[in-house]
């Protein structure tokens, strides 16, 4: 999400406490009623705010996202008070340095968070654009209308910036949200959701349209996942783990977003300049994200052209390269790769490099070894390049750029939920548009068929 | 699917055999090497296949459909030799007259399928479409390319002409398929295989490219629906009993089905004739199709004078009236419709009526008890109509048309393999670009991001 693509410098500066649901009592509300019937209740009520989101005209709807980006800037100090206490928890149970600077917030972030609703307030309505009619022999007209997919479950891990941003997008594709949060961060998610809730009332509106759920039980994933009467869609957002226990037990169906195993192939016809620095910067500008490059293929004829500069550039930034053995033999002193590092999305200032033996090589390494995520060749020659677009099975595949650029706001989208690496449905960046379905609009004039 | 909807007036008219696959011995090899082993091998060779279709120029695509309607021509004797086969044991086993008729062929339902192939060859090529790129201010152009989905499983009830049917669609559209039809119609499908195999032989193309499971044990269709390894997608074609068993087990994604409680609303601003035209049409046109009318639904101000007249022409039709009380005060012969009536899809000379207060009162009724398939209002009141078009969350929405307008030659769409219920992918009629998807193609000139 760009608007949480800040850098996390900061710590809550203030501790002042603003009044949110406290999550010990609505747990406890959880507890008593049971898990099962809890999540039963929060499904519903979304089925039935869904129908009320889906009639709201369009000023409805962002001036309840204006609202709840006034409401998350005021209270601003109780969400970093609430982030602390997450802050102080997590060092407790000794979360990782990584998960840590996840879970954060300072008050730059919390900015970022009202500025994303703002943006997402006013990107275009994507709710009731019709395509063209098209006119019938039997003399009914036929268009397409796009409308709310209806109830989004969001299933997320540490970051508390999430809440808002997919809360956001879903309430602007005019569906009915269900978020869960990772458990570290339930204070502070806790907090942001009252934000939410204030901006929705003070657009009239209810709080069942966007629901946090207020207990960390496990048994609630369960319970979301497989309401399939009540939620349209399970987007979840979190390591690998997460996102294949949830497409196991799921009986909603779930748009994954996995890792990015991504490549960059340089050809035996590339520019060898662009080849070095659209290599350089698919690696190194940022290694945590899914489209940071985590193979580096080279065609055989230019290997020894373009790898001794690459290796200098890379080793310059401290970058660890691991090598097959013909690259070994250019680059003597990388690491042996072994097959595993095929398959492995380092996220990380690590990359493994093999030299192929041209094009088709290439396309079979990444079909076999990548993860449908994001790929790209370099090269001049107008067939490769043809050939390597239509015949690599990505979700983005890309000529002579970076796969940094795998990015739902460098694409234009405006916003976006994720990277999708399923083919069903939505693939590559989801934004407002893949969180919506056409259906189908038939015009007669008294016309039955014959 | 159009180039079914013959009427199922002869039967094998010879019984000279002609040489396909002897299922006896291919079902011993399968019971050899274990159904697991056969259904992981068979999967394993449709996606080694998939990643050749997808490479294929369209007009080989469209040679080896055209081989594939000349090859079942020449074999029409031999298919309906099988076909007499199945019907026999048919008989034997007590199917219902039913399904005896949809397991039937004869010479027009042969000649009908290999027309059908043809049909579907002639049908624009959606593979490699490209939609405009986008230059973005980082220098990239974003477009977004039409590619195969790759692996279909598409499974059937009775119907051997769904074995041509939907491998034709499959295959146009760039997919492999494996298609697993009911195990009364094992001969003729076996039959029909044997035509397309030898179709694609005649382009030079390997039989993995259309696989027919030689099995008829059910744990064949277990294997099937979790290989989501090597499947893309489940089109599952039959009853509620078959879909919603293989939507409990499937690991792969399912594109359902599901029946159509379809429902026609005349409004109390509707111009009556058309509503008397559209509801005997949507009702009487044809019983069995999932687009005929189950549920009709009146304004009270205009019930006086639409019912009569309706029942009138519904009786001599011979079609039996279930209604609401108030409905029973107008027509005082029908028999009471009860709860059950609202969610039942007849598919069958029988009709549930119901007076409603107006226009909130159909839209809830219809998105409480209908299947969200296709639903028609009846009405000259533009507010009233774009009301219905928006808030009903029906696959198709029509305005003063017969709801058995819902099928992909009526909407344009060519062909279809199903109407789904689904929505997420593809709602409504799926033709061919239901059977694939698409994928970011992103232009750089050695452009890299900052």
């Amino acid at each position: 999400m760009g608007h949480g693509r800040l850098t996390l410098d900061g710590f809550a500066d203030t501790m002042h406490a603003f009044v949110y649901f406290a999550p010990a009592m609505k747990t406890g509300t959880a507890q008593k009623i049971g898990i099962q019937q809890y999540i039963d209740d929060v499904c519903r009520r979304a089925r039935a705010a869904a129908g009320v989101i889906a009639r709201l005209p369009e000023d409805t709807r962002n001036r309840a996202l204006r609202n709840m980006a006034d409401r998350v800037e005021e209270n601003r100090d109780a969400i970093l008070a609430a982030n602390a206490e997450d802050m102080e928890r997590g060092k407790e149970i000794r979360l990782t340095g990584a998960l840590l600077d996840r879970l954060e917030l300072n008050p730059q972030r919390v900015a970022a968070m009202a500025e994303g609703c703002r943006q997402v307030a006013d990107l275009p309505d994507p709710v009731g654009e019709m395509t063209a009619f098209r006119e019938r022999p039997s003399g009914i007209r036929v268009g397409r209308m796009r409308v709310p997919l209806g109830v989004i479950g969001i299933i997320f891990e540490s970051r508390p910036n999430v809440t808002i941003d997919a809360a956001s997008l879903c309430f602007k594709s005019g569906n009915a949200a269900i978020l869960r949060g990772g458990s570290e961060a339930i204070h502070s998610n806790l907090a942001i959701a009252a934000c939410i809730h204030q901006g929705l009332r003070d657009a009239e509106l209810g709080e069942d349209c966007i629901q946090v759920i207020e207990t960390t039980d496990r048994e609630a994933v369960g319970a979301l996942i497989t309401a399939s009467e009540y939620v349209d869609i399970i987007i979840p957002r979190g390591g690998r783990g997460l996102i294949e226990r949830i497409s196991a037990e799921a009986r909603v169906p779930v748009i994954r977003h996995l890792e990015g195993i991504c490549h960059v192939y340089i050809d035996g016809d590339a520019d060898l300049g662009k080849g070095i620095e659209v290599a350089y910067n698919a690696k190194a500008r940022r290694y945590g994200i899914c489209g940071a490059m985590e193979t580096l293929l080279v065609s055989r004829p230019v290997a020894e052209e373009v790898l001794p500069e690459l290796a200098r550039r890379y080793g310059e930034k401290g970058i660890e390269l691991r090598g097959c053995e013909v690259s070994r033999r250019i680059v003597p002193h990388m690491q042996a790769a072994t097959e595993d590092d095929w398959t492995t999305e380092y996220l990380d200032a690590m990359l493994s490099i093999k030299v192929v033996d041209g094009l088709d090589e290439a396309i079979t390494h990444i079909n076999h070894y990548g993860s449908h995520h994001t790929d790209s060749i370099i090269t001049e020659n107008r067939e490769h390049a043809d050939r390597f677009l239509r015949e690599v099975d990505s979700s983005s595949v890309m000529l002579n750029a970076s796969t940094q650029f795998a990015d739902g706001f460098e694409y234009g989208l405006g916003a976006e939920i994720g990277i999708s690496t399923d083919k069903l449905h939505v693939r590559g960046p989801v934004g407002l548009e893949g969180l919506t379905t056409q259906k189908y609009v038939v015009i007669g004039d008294g016309t039955v068929r014959p």
